[in-house]
């Protein structure tokens, strides 16, 4: 049942997220000892100007 | 003061998110025993390529 | 497949939580058309002094 | 370490966003003692039809 | 309609709490161009085992 | 700067917390291709009867 949350900048490929999922999933089972069907990801992309860093936008560094 | 997020895949119509605002405000109300102004929603739509259950992006199904 | 978060002070008894569970998900799946096994509802619930209206803690209210 | 997310309705300028994650970054130094290089704010943008208040969206306000 | 939340390691004092959230808020009202009223604060607290970063928990630091 | 929380239900040792951390944090690094010391994870633990799944809360199950 872990659900899991990704947050981070835009700009990774489809191929990437699909390596992502797996291997989180992965992870997250050999781990927590839960079934890999119970694992769910959500991948959130920020836009560069909706992430900031000591005070910065990241759009701004 | 209940704040609820609803995390789901897009493809949802105005008119099904407008019935749901309704609907799930109204449980909250009913249930957790708040006045309806108390409530808010925030919907969240996911494109597929950023869900992923068992390991398996959503688009790849 | 949708999750939803529900954030609200301490104070509601496991009988609430029971029933808002319920009501929830019979206003999700009747609005997303979704099946009822998909909806699953974390609730997350605040002490007084972690949650601030206008500036203002809630437990010096 | 504090990671921030703000949660507001579309429409605000690059310009606005640059002094919130500015200012509110000064504002969780000075408050909750921590470096400013540690302050990270994740602003997320909400369209008019997927927030709700008292079981009405926005965009039918 | 800000709604903002705070993801902090456990031991602030009430008395930081109070502060951050009227700093937090003032600094939103002012650039989000929003009343006072309608910022909203979730101030979530994580124990030294529930955070990791390089992936070594905080506890183990 | 990927951001992960993982939301699972409470009863995890400290030692599954560890390893779980480390591995997630490799999987993000080899698929996301960051700096291990950008990558943060939340571990959030819900109560048995703050989890519903269908409109059952697990502790009912």
């Amino acid at each position: 049942m872990p659900i899991v949350q990704v947050e981070m900048l835009k700009g990774r490929t489809l191929e990437q997220k699909r390596a992502l999922a797996q291997k989180v999933t992965e992870a997250i089972v050999e781990t927590a000892n839960c079934p890999k069907e119970a694992v769910k990801i959500i991948i959130r992309e920020m836009d560069f100007e909706n992430f900031s860093q000591a005070g910065v936008l990241k759009c701004d560094e």
